[in-house]
């Protein structure tokens, strides 16, 4: 996939630095590529559902950001991205110390782009799925300021 | 809607408070009926992508633990309720000072519940509506010490 | 809801004439109200699958027309319609004579357009919900000769 | 993927063949090997909309049909599948003369499975990704007799 603007990767790190929910949940970026996005976010207590496993939403938060910033990649600069529809099967309980979160984008089209959704959570090093799903963006253009995914 | 357990409601707000991600978000339990719970989250800075708006995965976050929960209050004492998937599609901007999700029960079988989701934001005592989904629910038996949504 | 296209009844039940699908099932089209339509389809056993019901794919079908006309009804003349994307749970058997599937617009965007899906079964009168969902519908300008739903 | 049941293959014919739908459509299975199945389905005028291009009904049918059977090959003989909901996402018109569809399993469950589904059109040989989605299948026990995916 070829993105049109060679900056996209500083434009993305940009963006994620501005959002406030990714500092408080601590996550961080750990790949970009064009049209291929990966997140990364420490278990904390703070996290979780009851039982000490990653709450889905936080989970569906950093897969809705990964497949988000991925479309990202490969819009031209001074576009603007919208999430417009998401779906997560949750496959196996989020228990573990680490998330890894993937968007890829599946489609790339002039306003409609789609991307899979993906969800590794790692336990003693050794990681499993734990959720997985698709998603469907807008590309909004001549909007730099509009608000990127999430 | 009739629970089966007559103190469905104490069950869910025990288990809404053993939630970290609820008290990270500041998220609070605002109705709890059968068949029915709304969440309430007001706006916080650390909330937000970086325009200022609600995040989409915490819109998405109080969504999937409100269908939970709806989910929930019809159970059996000693079951427990597992997020199979959900989906939502994001209407608006979640552009305003306070988020109030919804979950109800759209059908409730013996194993699968199906319940939507929907949310509104507000801004100067205006309610919009700014997300609608669906929730796949699965009831597990003898596993009360089982996650709960999320 | 307020049509910008006076004749958009006509131009529904004309588009819906032309859909060889939809005379193969023997669907016909029951209601058209701005941002309502609802489809028809007898039962006829090569529309089950091996037990007599109606099959999922069917029921799917008329509701993605449905959701996809209800879209329409809003579209100004010359604009034309597409599927984005669609989920629909399936809530019991579609085991009758009779489905009557329902659109009905949730949102109406300049762009995009969220439709609400829902299908009941009738059996010696009676009706039951059989299926519910939602879709995406993308408005597409100038291009009256691209293909409405489905 | 292990199949539990060495006749899965058989199983799969005979319950196809069962689906009126399916002869009505002119589908016909392809492929059936553990946690994969595809169903080919030539063009015809009456599975189109008023372009001349398959209907995503009838792209969706087989989808659900291919994604329910590839579950199907890994449950034990006896038991059945029912298809809880699916989602696609329509990436580009369905415009060729041969329609194949593609089930996978992504995540084989104890009650619950979730399946990738794809599709393909051929034009003039060439293969064109137009439609992607998820499913989730549930397993029902001691019901041999209960319907098959659709």
């Amino acid at each position: 996939m070829q993105p049109s603007d060679p900056h996209f990767e500083s434009r993305i790190r940009e963006s994620f630095a501005r959002q406030g929910i990714m500092g408080l949940l601590g996550a961080r970026l750990a790949k970009v590529e064009p049209g291929l996005v990966v997140i990364e976010l420490p278990f904390r207590k703070d996290l979780s559902q009851q039982h000490g496993f990653f709450h889905a939403g936080v989970v569906s938060t950093i897969m809705d950001s990964a497949g988000g910033y991925a479309g990202y990649t490969l819009f031209p600069a001074g576009a603007s991205v919208l999430t417009v529809e998401f779906k997560v099967n949750l496959l196996a309980p989020a228990d573990g110390d680490r998330l890894v979160a993937t968007g890829r984008v599946v489609k790339a089209g002039r306003t409609v782009t789609v991307t899979e959704l993906s969800c590794d959570v790692y336990k003693d090093g050794r990681a499993k799925a734990c959720a997985w799903g698709s998603q469907t963006l807008m590309r909004v253009e001549g909007r730099a300021n509009m608000p990127v995914p999430g």
